[in-house]
């Protein structure tokens, strides 16, 4: 049986909603523009209740971030199985699609909807850290020089702008900007390559 | 003979000073975290005067990045003279070196000072517009794919992550972040090249 009324979730369901919540509204309002009144309104929750689950405003902008980032990071993770290439054109793949989904939120987590705040950067940054760590992972790379990482971090910021611009222009296809993606990697690839000789096709489907 | 006290400077000087003075205070310290008594404090000069230059504390960082830009463009300016390439090595020192004088205020010129504001994203996005039209003006590329353009703005990101994780960690020498950010752009040149073939050696030296 479905229970239809917010009143009769749980604890976790009707944090999640407003969790989800913040998503949407987040997509199409910048932080400055949204009180909590307004979120407490759409959510047909008081606002009490709002800060007994979130404290304050930037507590629940913050968690909302995370849950998002958490979301993207579920979306992109590289399959186990198969080859690297495929596991790695899926995940861009899902890359691409969440910022199709959640155009706005995607901009506010990788531009700061709330500015220069360290504890929405920190959580930014582990989302770009562990995509380094998944490629290289999931690539078999065991070695590589600072210089690598330092270029694995570059695609992250080539991948990140080259969404941004596509989101406001839209003149390519979904599949030319998958494309794009993994275009700026393989020539990182090629010299991860030749710190591991033994993985000579990183970037080569299975068939 | 050099004028000594602030009070005999030119209008224009004074200005300039102040925004100056704005440059180092953003180095070091959030826009949240200053104050314009603290700017007034430091400039030696009344609040009042400092708001007959800037109404307000917003206008007064606004003309600072909006100076924080131009410098930036004044010392990344390619050469007119020469090969391309040589231009574009001299442009991303030029870059580079910017980059670690004037490393917090180039830390908020790219990832936001003031948070997500409209009109710092407008200065900032035309400084990267501009490095663009630079690469294609003096590397003689006339026609370009979308997907070029794109990627092109993908190496400006590129650039950006690596300049600021450079800034952070500081374990590869300046010659080889320049090394990063040309290789970086190199295979985008390829492409280029591809639809411009009367320009066979866009990034080899003259000699």
């Amino acid at each position: 049986m479905r229970r239809k009324t917010p009143k009769r979730l749980g604890i976790e369901q009707r944090r999640q909603r407003l969790l989800d919540l913040g998503k949407s509204v987040f997509s199409l309002f910048r932080y400055d523009d949204v009180s909590t009144d307004d979120i407490a309104k759409k959510a047909r929750v008081s606002k009490g209740l709002l800060y007994h689950y979130f404290p304050s405003k930037r507590d629940y902008y913050l968690a909302v971030i995370r849950d998002a980032a958490q979301q993207l990071s579920q979306r992109t993770e590289p399959s186990a199985n198969g080859a690297f290439a495929d596991a790695l054109r899926r995940s861009i793949e899902g890359f691409v699609d969440y910022v199709i989904e959640y155009a706005g939120l995607f901009r506010a987590l990788v531009r700061g909807g709330i500015g220069s705040d360290p504890e929405v950067e920190a959580i930014v940054e582990a989302m770009r850290e562990q995509s380094i760590e998944r490629v290289l992972t999931r690539g078999g790379v065991e070695s590589f020089s600072a210089r690598s990482r330092l270029r694995l971090y570059g695609w992250i910021g080539f991948t990140e702008f080259v969404a941004l611009k596509w989101l406001e222009q839209r003149d390519l296809g979904r599949e030319e900007l998958v494309e794009v993606i993994l275009d700026g990697l393989e020539p990182i690839l090629h010299t991860l390559h030749a710190v591991s000789p033994s993985k000579p096709t990183l970037l080569k489907g299975t068939r």
